[in-house]
């Protein structure tokens, strides 16, 4: 059956019916005009990202149910950067009226499960015939009482530090892109990144000074917060250590690694600035130093001193 | 200079640049992984509607920045309908790499002008290039302590009335698509509608027991209050006037103009049940009453005790 035999109201409800998950935080679910959801310190963390088919996801290269895993994971980890912990999506759907009701199902399921990760619930949302298959989302996040982690409060000194993957999601999409479909450990990173949601308000804990999450690859998103923060940031090349499937694909198909891993975004791994002083648990990684603003904005980020000039320079969505 | 000229994020910042009003209730606006708003209660209200070109507007028929206020209006009127004050908006923006960044630029500006009448501001959104322009915004509010207005509240006996207008943005829908430009008041009403947002919050104080913002049609709207409070509504034809100007496109069109107030969306009037013994003020027009569940599920919305049968049943969006 198609959504548009199914219809509007019918499509809300076998989506709806998915999303099954309850949650203290959410006081009113799905249904209404709007949601409602608790903000117990009285402030809500919320952040918006769009996927669009053929751009972000292709539907020959992840399922459904991957593509809501990936289409939550992005909104999420915009939260989880802010040192808060996500409570609640809110998802607009605009499909061809053609699409298979199974696929916005399964797509529901995804974004579900991935929510589900860290008790966030799907709340609301809105659905629409489009020529163009599109996601977006909106996720609400409640920072327990703590400041947002934002990306000014890098200071010379700092250690730049990563949680989570790099380049896997990266390697994953050229892997694709050439037409291969293994190894199976960098094609499923780029259906469904592993986000390190925890580590956004543990980080906060920990007395982060600055955090984003790496959508645009790590060279662009640090760019963000040495130009927010006025500060320069050299990365040690050293830190970054190649694994061994990625090293291999790499050697196959003939690129080099570091351009995934320094610049190759969508594994949203967490970046974060720490005062020196502050031990950090194993599954940060010291990776750089913020340094005092010496080169012009926009170009504030080295490896090991120099320039890097072997990957794109991030992701633009409109290139 | 088109949208893929300025790239992802000379657009961000040209868009983000006419957004430059402020409100005590947002404390951290766009240029982060997420926005912070205040929820003074501990709670927050959050709703999303998608606009798709060609199927909710059409750039030959409205500006950038009448569509602007119609993505922000449709939002901003679901928020009110919980008895809630609007306080900020997040806006997804997808848009073909050609568009001229002025569109793009006015976009903002109606969104921004129209958030401006509740107070709310735009704190956040994302953009991606998209073959099909489309808007996807989310809203967020305050209840300020009250109770949310949900549609589960009617009760047999109570009033149902309404406040705001009525087949205005269908009327100037119709005539639009029938090649004509004029009554501008009709016009303009599908391209800007008037939503009485204050009636929202004060309808709660008033006492109102369900409520709703009129998108899909009275009609359709008004079955969903009855649905989901087990009641039927009858409606009394007679307490809709059809003004003037309506009237006259009507005849010249050779349509019902019954069939627009009734049956019409997207002026986003709010409709409201309430207890009878409560003395309305001017703007809340009493149009029917709530009666005991006597008819099947669906099918709860009289006019004058029989079912209406003059004008499509609500808007469908995959139809």
């Amino acid at each position: 059956m198609t959504v548009a035999t199914a219809g509007e109201f019918g499509l809300i409800s076998r989506v709806t019916a998915r999303l099954g998950a309850a949650s203290p935080l959410v006081l009113l679910g799905p249904g209404d005009d709007a949601a409602l959801v608790a903000a117990p310190d009285g402030r809500v963390v919320a952040s918006t990202d769009v996927l669009v088919d053929g751009r972000h996801f292709r539907r020959d290269w992840s399922t459904a149910r991957d593509i809501g895993h990936r289409a939550a994971a992005a909104n999420l980890a915009d939260i989880a950067a802010m040192g808060a912990r996500p409570t609640a999506l809110l998802v607009a759907l605009c499909t061809p009226a053609n699409l298979e009701i199974t696929w916005a199902e399964e797509l529901a399921d995804g974004l579900a499960a991935e929510a589900g990760k860290v008790g966030a619930i799907v709340v609301g949302g809105d659905m629409s015939a489009s020529p163009t298959l599109t996601i977006a989302v909106t996720a609400l996040g409640n920072l327990e009482g703590r400041a947002p982690l934002v990306r000014t409060g890098a200071r010379p000194g700092d250690v730049v530090a990563v949680c989570g993957r790099l380049g896997y999601a990266a390697a994953g999409y050229t892997i694709l892109s050439r037409g291969f479909r293994s190894p199976k450990l960098l094609v499923e990173a780029h259906r469904r990144p592993q986000v390190p949601y925890a580590a956004g308000p543990s980080g906060a804990r920990l007395g982060a000074t600055s955090m984003i999450d790496v959508s645009d690859g790590l060279l662009a998103d640090l760019g963000h917060i040495a130009t927010a923060s006025g500060v320069g940031i050299d990365l040690h090349r050293s830190a970054f250590v190649v694994p061994e499937q990625m090293r291999d694909a790499a050697t196959a198909l003939g690129v080099d690694p570091y351009g995934w891993i320094l610049a190759g975004g969508d594994d949203h791994a967490l970046a974060a600035t720490f005062p020196p002083s502050i031990e950090l648990p194993d599954d940060w990684r010291v990776v750089g130093e913020v340094l005092p603003a010496s080169l012009p904005a926009g170009d504030g980020v080295t490896v090991d001193g120099r320039r890097y000039t072997g990957g794109a320079p991030g992701w633009d969505h409109f290139r």
